[in-house]
């Protein structure tokens, strides 16, 4: 079984979150280039607007699912958010991601979009700038 | 017509948040108690974990619902979003809040749950502390 570490995402790591992330609108070359620039702008200032765990995995990858890599992850966030005097933390998921859905129960998760109804609503940017008059 | 400013929430705002917010749980008093000093921690010191807008409205309000007032904050929740850099933002909203809902279609935002399939997980603090082995 490959050896698993999580730690905080640095600045270099950049390059390969932007590899992870799948960009499938129209000009997604485009928007890949600025992506990159923004990773590094968003997460690695003064006042982050973002946080990101990384997982290591040595040695190189072979099968990736069922190393329980996305427990330990979920873990991690979990200290994070209890150092962080946090009282709950949220994620979001896709409907069809039924494996996703049946760890985030197992390890203890509510769904609060069935239980409660919450629906994520979303302005892009057209819209925002229509709303800001700009 | 009433009159409307939307502004920038200051420390001193926290107490009238406060009497805004709902706490239906068991230990609801308890609760208030420690969310005064965690509204002020969390939202005024140097790397704040949210940001607040308030609408103030003049003269003493009689029938709120009809004055805009929700249009008038989303605006400026646009306005913010665009100085920040930010190429979308998103609002959680229960689906029997029809009146919201229509709202923010109105205002041009998609329903992510409908149309796409999000759903919010959310991990309380018993299951948060049972992961992080605490």
């Amino acid at each position: 079984m490959a050896s698993v570490r999580i730690r905080e995402a640095k600045e270099g790591d950049c390059g390969d979150i932007l590899r992870l992330i799948r960009v499938k609108t129209a000009g997604a070359s485009r928007i890949r280039k600025t992506l990159g620039s923004a990773l590094r702008a968003d997460g690695f200032g003064d006042n982050p607007f973002y946080h990101c765990l990384v997982a290591e995995i040595l040695p190189a990858p072979g099968k990736l699912l069922g190393q329980g890599i996305g427990s330990k992850i979920i873990k991690k966030v979990a200290e994070v958010a209890l150092d962080k005097g946090c009282s709950q933390f949220r994620l979001a998921v896709l409907d069809w991601n039924q494996r996703a859905m049946d760890l985030y129960k197992a390890l203890g998760a509510q769904d609060l979009t069935e239980a409660e109804g919450w629906h994520f609503f979303c302005f892009q940017g057209e819209a925002t700038r229509k709303l800001a008059g700009k």
